[in-house]
């Protein structure tokens, strides 16, 4: 019984497929709806649809199931307008207070955004075809698409000029901060840096082997905590009670010092060692926003091995470790989804996590971090020029590598400053100086990785692909810019599209990030091993006295718990109203658009 | 809404619990059913029956759906009996012949089978309890079932004695073969370098970090054939048409020397670099027998890459590589399934490989080796103690890394004479001399390891468990020794009761090793990255050129296909009564019953 439909196509040259007998006939991405182009001979090729629910020369037509449930999944647009739009507001909070009919609607969203991750892997930046490297070696990044093949036309595969716009040229036109512009919903730095510490979890690119490696794990495994590997997890350990090291500083609790930890950080050379602090991620030093949060968890480590303790007086430090370990991968997740996933999505559907509703479902609870969520998630615009640390401002260049910045003004205050200074717009013109680097970078791995272009992601991820600049973006000289320098609109790069896209209504994202990230991001986090059913139950967690400080976890309650004094407005946005951003000295920062 | 029973239980000091205050309250695992035991204070434990369908002090009692599963579903010695007895097997020649009722039940094999295995792992030989670590280390074997606490009365928990029996004394009286016992139902020498070829692709002990730790990948990878890593691939390659190095001697190709691919080999000093072959394993050039198939696949390998080609002359060597070792990976699980599986299931329903019955199903496509497979795959009573080649007999000493037999006799003689000589029977009293070291170490690696007594993971594997020595054992003079040495019955070793254990009508092994081994085998087999939805599809395989070279491969193929001249009579038996055992001159050969 053949399950596939496999389809041998003669090779026509009109339409959008253009190429001469040199090129791989795969280059004009033939194949529609998830079906693979094989060359055949060097003239043919085939759409292989087995296992798309489509067939056809160009696995163009949906077979009657799949053609039923495209009928009844509204189009990403809609979906995100009725999740978002203030109008159905009411609507949402009638539903988010209905448990049945929240689960089934949860569980839905978990399986649409999670079923769009190839999982186990199928590619890597290696091979533009199917690997059995690309689901075994973990030193990849994944590919949600192949790249571009090296014969062809183009860069971009048959659309578009023969040579890809200069970047220094882009960076500046497109990318540059003149003013800066705050983000439209009232973001604030403590999201910002969430966002930041937390991803740096797993994007961690292995620059000596190249843009398309690793050296990660491949979701959230709480490395930037305790270290990538068993040594440095050793060396962080106080190995008592199952605590963490941790040093007292005007009263306060900090991460100890490389001297007393003795793990790889990169520090720059003028940074004395006695302010070198030892943090799991090595880049971590960074940003007294990272030490922030660093500090933050490594206190609440500690405080949930007291709370295990007082429960199991006869556990051991390794059992008390590991224990703590797995309630704080628990409140991780759990504060990423209901706190930091619900605001930036701007969804008026109440987020939970609820592993036990994916029980028995098909679901993988495993994951590899793709290429492109790591260049989609470079949030460079978030990032303020300055930073208004109760009412003292600090040029960025200042701020870096400056862990005194924390020990200064102490935990609270830090932390209420963060709470209180609007983050960037994610959008084009917004990026500060010191970011144009990195956002330069960005585009050349790009480049090199071959990333096939902003329009087959968007198809794949369910989207109509631009049909014009005007269609990408809403600032028209952009519009001609862009259309200056790449030609087609099938050619706009993946990083560069994702910049300049125009926002729908609510969103604090462009489209494409929207809907590409969500899948990964969704996938990432139910996948985690803690959420299948060996694992989600309270033993793991020491009994009900940990599960229920995963089940109760909040970004509120991880700060509030850990801090000295009261507590700062903690959110993921800049207090509003009642609480009027009067600290917000800053001029820049007062823009934001409440 | 609570979907867990979580109870505590105030320990009572009777019954089969036995324990003072100092001693590990979980040590008599008092938990059925897969509930967890967790301490609460030294005196206390809870069982946490979470997601087990079971309920109750010891999660003992089953809640309705499961009681209904457990109603509808046969004890495994039914099934077993079903299966095998011939007098069910006309039953079978029907149901193998309707096509839709055989799916059903071969998907249910595959679930029923898989659902025993943790997945993602949850234990490592490290803790005996759940950390993230089970799940994120690969560095470890998983395990079934966690360690016996090291805080326990005796070595098995509470039962037994406080010391072991002498190891050596056990295998000189248990394992010690005084004469040869054919294996019963005719298993050949062509199916024991089968199993150790296949198996120790991922049976790889990291003995340098210990027992509990593995160098290599958690499956299906073909690493045997292509190496543990890239660098070792690389050198086997011969960069031209896919096709990996070969050398011609005496008209036939064989593997290259490590003279021509410099891989890391395990040859002892006495064996001259012009005769240490290049193989994907280190230890393969051990025997004949793991030389013979290393030949046989190194040369599917490049015929496969010669079909390919064939089609796709615009592939370079790359693509032809690595599609051509997906085709191997393929024809590999189909043959282990089918051909291997089948033999020594000795089912009279018809296994197939199709992975295609699992799509959409609540299965996962990750797999991690476990330790317990790997002891209880030791098989080493297969091994006879001496060759019969072509007529002339080599003592075992003389057939260790002799890689000459093979060149001398050539390939065609020597799969014949392996297929014409009878493997030995599964059981105590049959361990060769050179094997009875083997087997010491694997007792003692159990002990390192506190693997739980046999008898939990019977009750684990849905046996039941021994209930005294003659229950164990059919030898009565065994069940006597046994008892005298670990006085009592749930104090039995894992793998010595393995071995010593009788085994049921038309079965080739003892009921644990099929009841533990076939979970552990069909998960590993059925969850490799290709069965996944986006792997089994045509495109990945070359087009339907190498997918219908993968789902039509046979064991009778994948030799006749490489061998010269006539092809010998390729089977894991030896030849039936119409091919009579006419070769077989060793007087032990003659005794196999058929």
């Amino acid at each position: 019984m053949k399950t596939y439909v496999f389809l041998l196509v003669i090779l026509k040259v009109s339409g959008r497929i253009r190429f001469s007998t040199a090129e791989n006939p795969c280059c004009s991405f033939p194949c529609q709806n998830g079906g693979v182009c094989m060359t055949m001979g060097h003239d043919n090729y085939l759409c292989d649809c087995a296992n798309t629910g489509y067939y056809g020369d160009y696995c163009e037509t949906a077979t009657f199931w799949q053609g039923l449930k495209n009928l009844l999944r509204p189009h990403p647009d809609t979906t995100n307008h009725l999740l978002t739009d203030p109008g159905y507001k009411w609507i949402w909070d009638v539903i988010n207070n209905i448990p049945f009919l929240h689960s089934v609607l949860m569980r839905l969203i978990y399986l649409l955004r999670a079923e769009m991750v190839d999982s186990p892997a199928v590619y890597t930046s290696a091979h533009t075809y199917v690997t059995f490297e690309a689901a075994a070696n973990t030193s990849y990044f994944m590919r949600g698409l192949p790249p571009v093949p090296t014969d062809c036309p183009t860069p971009m595969g048959v659309a578009g000029k023969s040579e890809l716009p200069d970047v220094d040229y882009l960076v500046e036109r497109l990318f540059r901060r003149h003013t800066f512009t705050a983000e439209t919903y009232g973001s604030n730095l403590l999201f910002t840096f969430f966002a930041q510490h937390f991803t740096h979890m797993f994007f961690k690119t292995d620059v000596n082997r190249g843009a398309g490696f690793t050296w990660g794990g491949h979701g959230v495994d709480v490395s930037h905590i305790y270290g990538p590997e068993k040594d440095t997890e050793n060396k962080l350990r106080a190995f008592k009670d199952g605590r963490l090291k941790t040093q007292t500083i005007n009263g306060e609790e900090w991460p100890p010092l490389i001297s007393q930890s003795p793990v790889k950080m990169l520090y720059p050379a003028n940074v004395p060692r006695e302010k070198q602090f030892a943090i799991g991620h090595e880049f971590f030093g960074l940003l007294p926003g990272l030490f922030v949060y660093a500090t933050i968890w490594l206190r609440e480590h500690n405080r949930v091995c007291d709370v295990l303790k007082s429960v199991h007086p006869e556990w051991d430090d390794e059992q008390l470790f590991q224990t703590a370990k797995l309630v704080i991968l628990g409140e991780t997740i759990k504060i990423v989804v209901e706190d930091y996933v619900q605001h930036l999505s701007r969804y008026n559907f109440k987020l939970t996590f609820e592993p036990e509703l994916l029980f028995g479902q098909s679901f993988q609870y495993q994951n590899r971090i793709s290429v492109e969520f790591n260049h989609l998630y470079h949030w460079h615009p978030l990032m303020p020029d300055r930073f208004n640390i109760s009412g003292r401002l600090y040029e960025m260049p200042e701020f870096l590598f400056n862990t005194d910045v924390a020990l200064e003004h102490g935990l609270t205050t830090m932390v209420d400053s963060f709470a209180r200074q609007p983050a960037g717009k994610m959008t084009y013109h917004n990026h500060a100086n010191v970011t144009l680097e990195v956002a330069k970078d960005t585009i050349l791995q790009g480049r090199q990785l071959r990333l096939q272009p902003l329009n087959e992601y968007r198809k794949k991820f369910r989207l109509h692909p631009h049909t014009s600049f005007g269609d990408l973006t809403d600032d028209r000289e952009i519009a001609e810019d862009l259309e200056r320098l790449y030609g087609d609109i099938d050619a706009v790069e993946f990083y560069v599209g994702l910049m300049v896209e125009a926002h729908r209504p609510n969103s604090m994202f462009g489209p494409t990030i929207i809907e590409v990230g969500g899948p990964f991001s969704v996938k990432g986090l139910m996948s985690n091993p803690i959420c299948s059913p060996k694992y989600w139950r309270p033993s793991t967690f020491g009994g009900d006295v940990g599960f229920d400080i995963i089940k109760t976890a909040s970004l509120k309650k991880l700060f509030c718990r850990n801090l000295k004094g009261e507590c700062p407005p903690v959110s993921f946005s800049v207090p509003m109203a009642t609480d009027p951003v009067s600290q917000c000295e800053d001029e820049d920062c007062l823009k934001v658009e409440l």
